[in-house]
């Protein structure tokens, strides 16, 4: 088993022919309010590549069981149910629900990464754990796909990547292999382990997120293994594993 | 002035609008080779984006003073005078000639960030110091632009561009700001600092060229500052100043 990185979105014509798993890695936020719908009832997530492919899903679907959430510039779509924030992915707001998820970054990269058929899943901060113990078992190789930031590298995404790819290569014993990109990422989460925090809110991302008033989602981003929930993409919706 | 690092040629597409100085990396080995040549007395290094483009250069160029420089594959191309070792590149073979150089990767880069006129210089293990006190001096924004390997990420090139990103910010002081990509590539320096060679033959093209019989140029590629060159684009040509 070979562990690789998409450290930015722009690689992904350097890593069009990766066959394997993926877990698309966008922790601030989508992944993480993701993985918080669906450990909070969410009956599936339904990513999409754009607002007006979430509006347009909505019209197919049953009316009164689907919410639009999602972001543009980091705050809620006008017309959108909800935004990207965790927080307001409650239990009371989204159990039972479908979600129509549309993110600058993270729904995109989840829509691109399963063309082909790739099977992907969800990952973060917030369920590094059992992702990494889900993938571990695997023989596939590996992809952590970072959904950065306005198409380019993000500090947290990294970071996460490494936390996973350090936890899945101890897991998975010495028929495990990283790439460069791996490697470089395993050392970023080593550097920054005791201060996952600090390194969030001194990313680009996170500084951008402060001044809009989102700073304090930054937390609940970078909390450990708060969730179980590994969430798997199957005709083209996320549903909680 | 901030500094930003281009991790993989994927992300030029998001960095297309960058306004300032550019430092292209390609520590294995063509950032190395060139600023070899130049600190053994050719003068001048012409990058070109293929081997057809040198050809066809050096047919424009006086006869005799010209050499054809380059690599497919970390191999000499058929028909060219040198391959893309530093150790080729001694005062002997290169003293007073005009080199067309293309390699797979580092001459590729040096022609796209030249573009739009931005200034250009390149920069490896070998000649940090001198680069880092030069871009220190200036007021731009700088781009330290990795040439990685195929179109993506390199753990040598990323470790050098946080070696220059470090050295540069310490030098300009509080002014000066590093993007996310800078941050990571500080810290991954921090990490490798004490063993640069150790990284760059466990790197996936440090492998590659111990592969190919090519480890012995490892070594030279990690010398910190046995150079103190530092080759700038003028009118198409790296000089050294």
């Amino acid at each position: 088993m070979r562990i690789d990185v998409l450290l930015s979105p722009g690689d992904w014509p350097a890593k069009s022919g990766f066959q394997g798993q993926v877990a698309v890695i966008d922790v601030l936020r989508a992944s993480t309010s993701i993985i918080t719908a669906l450990s909070n009832g969410a009956e599936a997530v339904i990513p999409a590549a754009s607002p007006e492919e979430a509006v347009a899903l909505r019209e197919r679907l049953p009316a009164g069981r689907t919410l639009l959430c999602g972001e543009r510039g980091g705050l809620i779509i006008p017309g959108f149910d909800l935004g990207n924030s965790p927080a307001e992915y409650s239990a009371g707001r989204v159990s039972g629900k479908t979600l129509l998820f549309a993110s600058t970054n993270g729904s995109r990269m989840i829509v691109q990464a399963a063309r082909g058929g790739r099977p992907v899943c969800v990952a973060g901060f917030v369920n590094a754990d059992a992702v990494s113990r889900r993938l571990a078992e695997g023989t596939e190789d590996i992809l952590l796909a970072c959904a950065g930031r306005d198409g380019a590298f993000s500090l947290e995404d990294a970071t996460a990547a490494g936390l996973l790819a350090g936890a899945i290569r101890q897991l998975a014993g010495s028929g495990c292999s990283l790439s460069d990109e791996a490697a470089a990422a395993a050392l970023l989460h080593r550097g920054f382990a005791d201060d996952l925090e600090g390194m969030a809110a001194g990313s680009e991302h996170g500084i951008y997120l402060t001044g809009l008033g989102l700073g304090a989602d930054i937390s609940a981003c970078v909390t450990r293994d708060a969730f179980q929930t590994v969430p798997v993409l199957s005709d083209g919706a996320l549903v909680a594993t």
